[in-house]
């Protein structure tokens, strides 16, 4: 007998999509339980207490026990599935894009795409507005490297898709809310159709 | 036959020391490569074209193919050792507070120790002088939820210890040199003592 999943999450988050998109490719059956977190209720005591002491979704319930960190909750629900290497070394590499998503990605794009369309611009605090142009200059590398990397390359880890193409189709494919121009990465363009064309590709607004 | 290990690495980075410390304890053999970041050696032409588009070290040379990300080389060091849970949900548990080491832990901590150890506050941009204080802040909340998780715990995951450990232990250790008090964190230097304390143990400066 398999444990239920539930994902808590916030829908428009990129970070839960990922998830409901790794188990829509593997046909895994997710329960959704939804948080608004511009009302904080990702910040209440019984949140804290009883999903994520982190105080952040998306966190995968598995039976009675938790996984907080979206790309360690789509590695949970990819165990034994295509999305996941069998070799020792393609695992690791799709780890690495995966922990590269999270650290020159995810706080780039995604932290710019949450001020601009979720916060404003005219509520930021000083010290965020600082960070927008360096965080523009970086998420436009990131792009760029993903862009240079899968020139001649169909899936970013050993010629298969793998959960680290789905972790970073994520957020790439909502850079233009970010105020990102797709348009100058057209290897990452090409890359996320073939995404989009996947059987069983589910919309972020599914 | 296996493949040569050799870590291309700034030997005082946290995230190259968990490298060495995850060697260490599974008993594998590295090679080290040393680069001057300060010297921006790992922004040469032949670093990037070579080693690591990303620029950034450390990177595990496995042969002739590289793994950059210090969590995602740390997991190949660990493969199939005692340091990586059998089980699925240990193993993304384990994964889980790998990524909230590169989230929540290392952009705080990390950032903090080399902004005042090796940058210097005098030589900070206005940006980065404005994040102090909200690092600090997310810094010592990072402390304190790994203090609360090892209440009553030896290790962060399933009872045993594993690459998690490693991973956290790295930045944690030398959080003194960034100004934290880990005195307030009695949990983290049980914890930590308890990793100095075994048999293949390396230290930072080894």
């Amino acid at each position: 007998m398999t444990d239920k999943l539930v994902l808590h999450e916030y829908a428009a988050s990129g970070n839960c999509y990922k998830v409901r998109l790794t188990a829509a490719l593997v046909g895994k059956k997710l329960e959704r339980r939804e948080y608004d977190i511009m009302k904080g209720e990702t910040r209440t005591p019984e949140f804290l207490a009883n999903v994520n002491a982190n105080g952040r979704i998306p966190v995968l319930q598995v039976g009675d026990r938790f996984i907080p960190e979206s790309n360690a909750a789509c590695h949970y629900v990819a165990d034994e599935s295509h999305l996941i290497p069998e070799d020792n070394f393609e695992h690791a590499d799709m780890l690495r894009w995966m922990f590269w998503e999270q650290y020159n990605h995810e706080p780039n794009i995604a932290t710019l795409r949450f001020w601009l369309r979720n916060v404003g611009l005219d509520k930021l605090a000083d010290a965020q507005r600082l960070q927008i142009a360096p965080k523009r200059l970086a998420g436009n590398a990131a792009l760029r490297l993903m862009d240079d990397h899968l020139r001649g390359r169909d899936w970013l880890v050993g010629g298969r898709i793998s959960v680290a193409d789905v972790c970073l189709f994520a957020y790439t494919h909502v850079a233009d809310e970010a105020d990102f121009d797709l348009e100058l990465y057209p290897e990452v363009i090409r890359w996320m159709e073939q995404i989009m064309e996947l059987p069983n590709f589910v919309a972020m607004d599914a």
